[in-house]
């Protein structure tokens, strides 16, 4: 039984401890081996933990925090002053072996430079990635990356991220030769950006990677592509704009609710409950969290907005990290597929 | 009355005449002003149009074109050996003033480069952009651009499109002060790439643009924005997501119809009508249509794919664009806020 121990950064987010609280309790419930620190100001902290559970408290510690990054920081600075935060405190515990794995809400680009300075980048990978798994019509899961780390990315990032992402699927999702495409404009070879083009050429040649070619943003859920690679930009574009029309498509059901006799709202209500059922694997409260990929440790970020369930999933993500040895693979596989650099 | 005579490329797109032609029979049928000239094969064409009814003949015109530009080609290939292709004849008609807007569902790139070539781009404008309208949850519409034409663009030509889109959501969707953003992977001024954050200094400084600042994927279809403004590859990247989640989720909608009581069967064959009916104003068939904005003339490029109704929609579109004189409103609003270079 490998030791499970997670540190939560509590007072990340937009509601902190209101939500990062109660998911870390149901966390607790669902996983009989898990342990948490939670990492916070305990004055917060403890009034959400009165009258719980013993077993599960038992499982649970408090480690004080005085400050927190605030959300709409600039990195670089915020990263300099950053000594007591609990999202430093939070990454610290997995640098010194405390923790297994780091979950925060707390802003992107803060966690991600903190994260980079204190636990270091795999060999091999020049800007670690984030990424996220989406559920798809195959019934499988699509592994996406980079959503938002790395703006600006280079052909030999983006062959990077490829890597990243099919030990993502292999040892994470299940699949073995995961297709690995590249998100693009247009199918043909001659379409898109130079670095997609230079990536696709090399992606072709690395035989230990089963590339499918390039694939347009309404693949994102069709399941064509198992792992999907693109500059960060592009990436928050494409999983922002499936989860805002989700969103609407969900609300607009919802919405059907009103003026019909009683006997029409039992079955609309009835019939309502099954379609959601049917779009619960594509809601986005249960696939929150990113990976921060190709760093010497495991960071899950959070949704800033994510609430009780979706932090939870974020939670759930985190251990799932730890148990497959997620780094440790990455590591793995670089080695033997990059060129040595000696 | 105006003059309203519209150029199909009869052959374009994956289906050619067999869309192309019921298509512009029911545009006929609705608007009863229109005239077309279908630009194409006349021997695949007549044989479509045997027994229908006289009075929509009578507003017909086959223009008979040997080639067609096909839709895997090298842009600039296709344009230089573009002689005699249904495409190339459509845009002739545009320029003589035979017929005001020409309709194309062939290959992007070169319908793209070939309209900038004989019909020129307005002054003020480096690079036409594809643009298009979509609904929005506010029971308005959205204009968003550019949507591939331009994968590298930089700050100006974001400004040039901003002004363009404003234009369009003014004459074209009937919003008066239209909200322009830009498309951005954050809300805060120090998020995205240098073109973006460069251009919205600019449009923070121009009076004549209601800019509201970012706007993330997540809010393509809430209506925060009337114009969204982005470079081609984002713009095609948050589109195709979108048209792909929509698919998606209609699709688990209607697959929702098995296994269940003749009587449940009966309520939900009723409610499923409803919530497609609140779908519809989602569905990609019906806002088919993407305009090329900055040209002195009217082009509408239809998705490749299109069924019957999808491009009956992109003809529509260009009765619109008709109508509402966009090219001239453009380059009068190009003329009032960009500065002189003489």
């Amino acid at each position: 039984m490998t030791n499970l121990t997670l540190a939560l950064d509590a007072m990340g987010g937009d509601f902190g401890p209101r939500v990062t609280v109660p998911a870390a309790l149901q966390a607790l419930v669902s996983n009989p081996q898990l342990k948490l620190l939670l990492v916070g100001n305990p004055e917060t902290i403890s009034p959400l933990l009165a009258n719980k559970n013993a077993e599960l408290l038992s499982r649970l510690q408090i480690i004080p925090a005085e400050y927190v990054v605030s959300n709409d920081v600039k990195p670089s600075q915020a990263i300099r002053s950053s000594h007591g935060t609990s999202m430093r405190i939070a990454l610290n515990l997995v640098k010194s072996g405390e923790a297994q794995a780091c979950v925060s809400a707390g802003n992107t680009g803060v966690l991600m430079g903190m994260a980079k300075l204190m636990l270091k980048s795999i060999e091999g990978i020049e800007r670690p990635a984030l990424m996220t798994v989406i559920p798809n019509l195959k019934q499988r899961k699509t592994v996406v990356l980079d959503l938002g780390a790395n703006i600006n990315c280079n052909s030999s990032m983006l062959v990077q991220f490829a890597i990243m992402g099919a030990v993502m699927a292999e040892c994470v999702v299940g699949v073995s030769h995961p297709n690995v495409a590249l998100l693009n404009i247009g199918e043909e070879e001659s379409k898109g950006l130079d670095n997609i083009r230079e990536a696709a050429m090399t992606l072709r040649n690395t035989t230990a990677i089963n590339y499918i070619g390039y694939v347009e943003g309404n693949e994102l859920l069709t399941g064509k592509a198992d792992v999907l690679v693109c500059d960060g930009f592009a990436g928050n574009v494409t999983l922002k704009t499936m989860e805002g029309s989700i969103r609407v498509i969900l609300s607009l059901v919802k919405g059907q609710q009103k003026k019909s006799s009683w006997l029409m709202k039992i079955f609309k209500k009835w019939l309502l409950k099954h379609v959601t059922k049917r779009f619960s694997h594509l809601n986005p409260d249960q696939y929150n969290g990113a990976t921060l990929l190709g760093l010497r440790g495991i960071v899950i970020k959070s949704h800033g907005a994510a609430n009780e369930q979706a932090f939870k999933a974020a939670i759930d993500q985190a251990v799932q990290a730890v148990e497959k040895q997620v780094p440790d693979r990455i590591a793995a596989r670089l080695d033997a597929v990059l060129p040595k650099s000696e």
